[in-house]
């Protein structure tokens, strides 16, 4: 036998943390007939013949009394967009069922919605296990959504990105001096000018210049009314200078109107023939969006947007904001 | 008591797979004196006072007998680039430390390196769960590297992105018809041109114009010696045509050589110069992409790119490799 142990509890926390799990909401139904629900990511397999789980719960919950003494409990696999039904679950005390949809299980149990998968169990074992009871479930039904799921991950919630797919195919190496399929640059430049090749036609069918629609129809299309010099500081990030003569050649296309036809600093509107062709190039621009990420799943989609808002945090010369009055 | 279940086995882990974890290789040290290491997902914590995690193990797995009679276990939770690690503990037979370097531990079990976390135990409890035995240790020692973790969900590997900071900022909505700032066009257009606007001042100190370097020189330094249709077929989705008068122009500047003055579609090569330039500017740009992605870790550097060849390919037009000679 060891002596007492001196492990530091923060460090435990921090170390344990390290170990990413899905998010589970366990529930029961206690002697009075009240439903009973916590989140809980101790949740494990066991077993398969009988197909068995197991999760844990503190000696001193509120809750430890209930799910001891019931029959039956289930446990919800969170999928990713349920982290505020886990905020909810995870705090003690109230009605946590208030406004949700709940069906009935085995023994009455309240069963929740929307998850990725769901298990009811009939109890089975309880072990001792420190300050917790290990409660191990004989699973007695069953479902399975095939949504992505929500994980919890050094104190934080986040989302699994399958990574199988990118390992079996060796990215293009870079040669001496040279960059491979997996230099972000390239990367980037490529997803772009894919995407924008298929707006092209559009534009060409509108008689529109690229950077006519990129730089001056869509930026007046966030927030009307910009002077050249405004839209300027905007967009010349993109290596395209506007002048008067472009805001000129749009006017004389009834796309947009300037309020001076002297002033050296014109301010722009769209026109309602300006606005009308901006929305339908959103929309055609939509729809490539949806092609391009046809096989992304929800998590992957918000990943990536995540991602690329940092890549763009980490490359910004210091741009104002394409949405709000300066 | 319920009556024997039938749960149907490949649905059971089919939803068991909806929950992600965290693979950990779980050691130990058997009476002979031989290393025992096993993969295993079933880890989980129990206890924080006194400090205790659980696993479980199969009854019929020829590594029971050296945990069951072990005094201490250690558990490995893996970082991202430990999937080959985690393939060899998890087959059975053989010896499976072969090469690997080993530490020992309390009861000198062996302790792998390059780990997220490392817990070392001291065997606590013992219990029965169906078909495997629930193994319960107080952890006496632990380290913690802060790598990201290779995780495990729906039968692959997986990385794990966190999602917190991206809920904090709620983006910028899409106007009616407009589009916001999750648009995915909007995102690879703005990142792209925001990296390369910082290539620019690199270019106009050698005067030259973007395309005649990410159109020209630099798809020649991934493979020299191409016509220029053979060039407009790699690079005519970006809405750029090469033309004999641009590759003339490159000529003059002593960036390229052409293998004829007459063919009306002569092969292109880069010059030593030529070369040198390319290589400068790669240079610039790999400096650039270590700033986009200066605080994204292993897993998030890992995800982005394959989430951004996903949309490669789902927006792929049919172009040719650019690596590759056709």
């Amino acid at each position: 036998m060891t002596d007492p142990l001196r492990i530091d509890l923060r460090a435990f926390r921090g170390a344990l943390g390290a170990f990413a799990t899905g998010v589970t909401i366990v529930t029961t139904r206690d002697k009075d007939g009240r439903d009973v629900g916590l989140t809980a990511n101790s949740f494990n397999s066991v077993s398969l013949e009988p197909p068995m789980v197991l999760w844990s719960l503190g000696k001193t919950s509120q809750s430890l009394k209930a799910f001891v003494e019931a029959g039956h409990f289930a446990v919800h696999i969170l999928s990713i967009d349920q982290d505020s039904l886990s905020g909810r679950f995870a705090k003690s005390g109230g009605d946590k069922f208030v406004g949700l949809t709940v069906e009935r299980g085995q023994g009455q149990i309240p069963l929740l919605d929307g998850c990725a998968a769901r298990f009811e169990c009939r109890s089975a074992f309880q072990y001792d296990g420190g300050d917790h009871v290990i409660f191990v479930g004989e699973v007695i039904a069953l479902d399975h959504s095939g949504r992505p799921p929500l994980v919890f991950h050094g104190g934080r919630y986040a989302a699994v990105i399958g990574t199988s797919e990118a390992a079996r195919q060796e990215p293009r190496a870079a040669t001496e001096g040279g960059f491979g399929e997996d230099f972000l640059g390239y990367l980037l430049g490529r997803a772009h000018y894919q995407f924008f090749a298929r707006m092209r036609p559009e534009l060409e069918r509108r008689v529109l210049r690229e950077e006519e629609y990129t730089d001056i129809l869509s930026v007046l299309s966030l927030r009307d009314n910009r002077s050249v010099t405004e839209l300027n500081a905007l967009v010349e990030f993109t290596g395209y200078h506007v002048t008067q003569e472009a805001v000129a050649s749009l006017e004389k296309r009834g796309l947009v109107s300037l309020d001076s036809a002297t002033d050296p600093d014109p301010r722009v509107q769209l026109t309602a023939e300006g606005r009308r062709t901006v929305i339908e190039l959103i929309a055609v621009a939509k729809s490539i969006e949806a092609d391009a990420e046809a096989d992304l799943d929800q998590s992957e989609r918000l990943v990536l947007r995540r991602l690329l808002k940092k890549v763009l945090r980490n490359t910004d010369p210091g741009l104002p904001s394409l949405w709000e009055a300066e």
